[in-house]
């Protein structure tokens, strides 16, 4: 792994160096292991006791922390997207340089520069963009389009018709546009399928984590706009929208045709029920059931407090019978008035 | 695509049309996006609106909603069924013509009607009935035994001995027949696993998700019965029993060995636990957790109501504390009985 | 298959036979539905009722329950643990004989015992153990390890660089190794890529259920010890340690840098935060959110309990009214002990 020197890394992505401009860098790391060859980052106040006893060769910090801090360090405005950029640097995505690999299914015409691995499927039709890479056993439908840079990792399933932007990067096991959950019921309970027909839509530089799943539209499509980031096992319902730069923690699932604003954070675990709306800029934090629509930007959360079980058995079982708790309170309310009514008379 | 006339639709599926017979219409659209060579539909009143300022050319909708309706209508008594169909007519369901694809392994006899994509496996011993489409690397395990017409798409797994019936549709990165989680515990805390010996077993017209999990039986199987619909990433407990013409949403996880009756609908990310038995017809809210048996079709819900944050933490907090708050209203309610008391006396 | 006399169990397992030592037993089963030729066990009392029912040819069962068994017996201290070691011995897993099967493509040196399935990729510089089983589909990145004796399904994705340890049992669809969800805020709020350089690393023993999770680590790395048991559509975070011999249910998501004990159980659904520490020998309820850390070991719960959706609706609502109650008792609590007060004084 090649090194690089502080004072090239403030030249390119500036802030102010308080120490050795010749140091050389060979890796970030987390402020407890870092060692004399690596960068490491402060971004919140807790971690100031970290700072203290680190044997980092460098630290990326705030101007309010950079006093504390023993080694040399890079002062900036945002120590963590700083740190995220040098990190970038350090760390170049390596490129699959598999070619069209002969073990490869492919029946639409693709740029030299794409790169198909072994046990990939690519379908008729389809648009693919320069640099492409496809991972082992990704199954690419017919008339798949995939933006220019886009990198899907082993055994992603996209369905036909699905468009992918640019600079995406698919993780493993997920699938994207799979039919969604559409049926009319018989008189009988029984259930009639309704063809899903759109399509799922993909813009610009979004992550998708592994085994995410994105259904296709039942009418029209399903969107995720520029720069949206998913976790892992992430269920995306048809007909949903998931506003630009918005990101979403793992085990979310989205009910359809929801709405996620632009830049909204959903906390791992939390449902959104079909047909919600959420404005730009919410937070919803983990395991949070959102069951009605949210017009103001804020956080909002439902998560319960666990307790020891016997705890939890004394407390819980009131949850039934809070109507009648409220109840007796009212009662008592009355009652309570009119002795002090009376008391006031006498 | 081609066009169907509109009195071909009523004489096809029956319903009153009002309006120009010979109108031609290429596709279904929801009333929002509909134009003049698209059918829509009206299923619940709420989208009144909606009708009324359409500009499909027709719209399949009940007598009551008939007079409100601007455009060409078919009426009918099931008008979101009748759409389903019509749907299906304009849309049939394209297949996969590679026959057994020379990049697959295929180790059965199959018949000549079944599609075997490229990198798909099949075991020995297996048994594919005609018109099976097995897509993109799926792998079915030996023994397994798939009926006439179902399709899998890519990346499925089916493990050995299982058992699917005719026309399933099984979505990408669906696993079937992987080991339950059955494990004796040792006296060191260690585990000991149970081996998996019985099998999946799903019946005639099923759907399942896309990264859903179905596991095997530990002794006995597990059984998902006909007509059964499964949205994606639902986990499917070993020696579970899912009733025909259940429909479970995204999300849930069910437990090993229970049971859901026939006609039932769970929500997204329910948690039904194990031994539990849900009898017919009844209707789990999302998001809710089943702990014990419900013996009474309806409908039962635990949702949480989420708040802003601030409103949670001074709300969300007392959940710690409801007993001693019943406890609190159990002392008042003495007092003031014997306030009262001595109020009536003096 | 084979049948082994009962006893030949005894000799091979200990406990004490009561009953005909020259029995055959050729499977094992459910009380409920063994026949002569099958083994049963009889793990809790509460299931007393199905022993006494039995039509199995023995049953294994403790000191305490043996009076109660009509058929042949074996008593043991650890029932269910005796009965593992039986059904394992009349199960013996089978293995894959498939070589490196030449559709198959194999980047690394591979032992001769491992087994490498049609459609699965190795990557370059991987060390592979001896009497390795790699099904269809899997996917290997470049340098991971494999310990000996491990069985992947068909379709798991494990990324570079990550190690397994010997004996892993892996199912379909499980991802080893994506990147961690960590992205640093612009100020525009879009999102900058934190590359994720740490490893996932899998002791010894584990088993890793279908379409289960494991995110590298972010810069170090993420850690699963001996004899862990992760179920099915399990997300674990980047820098999640899992300690030896916790076994997690389905569904349950854990997220960044949360830190798992030794010996602890999760239940089904349950959602971990990010940062969380949980002692060795904790429990977590099934479908319980845990938002601190647990110090002590014990069983801890949040879990909801349903009620019919009339009932909830009634009292469900109350939830986000809980400090107003609160508020009242307080000003009951002060209205009645001034009555109180004057009441003593008149």
């Amino acid at each position: 792994m090649a090194s690089v020197r502080l004072d090239e890394i403030v030249a390119r992505f500036g802030g102010e160096l308080i120490g050795d401009g010749s140091r050389l860098i060979v890796q970030v790391a987390t402020l407890e292991r870092a060692g004399p060859e690596n960068i490491s980052f402060l971004a919140h106040p807790k971690y100031l006791g970290r700072l203290k006893s680190t044997l980092a060769g460098a630290v990326i910090l705030s101007r309010q922390a950079a006093s504390n801090c023993p080694v040399d360090r890079i002062v900036c405005d945002q120590p963590y997207a700083y740190f995220a950029r040098v990190a970038q640097w350090l760390n170049p995505v390596s490129h699959e340089t598999s070619g069209h690999h002969p073990a490869a299914t492919i029946a639409s015409e693709l740029p030299a520069s794409a790169s198909i691995a072994a046990g990939a499927f690519v379908g008729k039709g389809c648009l693919i963009g320069e640099a492409v890479e496809i991972g082992p056993g990704c199954a690419i439908g017919e008339g798949v389009s995939i933006g220019a840079g886009s990198r899907l990792h082993a055994n992603v399933s996209v369905y036909a018709g699905c468009v992918i932007g640019r600079r995406a990067i698919i993780h493993s096991g997920a699938v994207i546009g799979a039919d969604g959950f559409g049926f009319a019921r018989e008189q009988d309970g029984s259930w009639l399928k309704i063809p899903q027909i759109g399509r799922v839509v993909i813009g610009d530089d979004v992550e998708i984590g592994a085994n995410t799943t994105i259904d296709r539209g039942a009418l029209d499509d399903t969107v995720i706009e520029d720069g949206v980031k998913l976790d892992n096992q992430i269920q995306v319902g048809h007909n949903v929208r998931i506003g630009a730069h918005s990101a979403l923690a793992g085990c979310v699932g989205i009910a359809g045709s929801a709405s996620i604003g632009r830049r909204c954070t959903v906390g791992g675990g939390a449902v959104i029920l079909g047909h919600i709306a959420l404005a730009d800029d919410v937070n919803i934090s983990a395991a949070t059931l959102v069951a009605k629509s949210i017009t103001q930007a804020g956080t909002y959360t439902a998560a319960i407090p666990f307790l020891d079980h016997a705890g939890w058995l004394k407390n819980f079982s009131h949850l039934r019978h809070l109507d009648s708790l409220a109840d007796k309170i009212r009662a008592l309310e009355a009652q309570v008035a009119r002795l002090s009514e009376l008391e006031q008379k006498s």
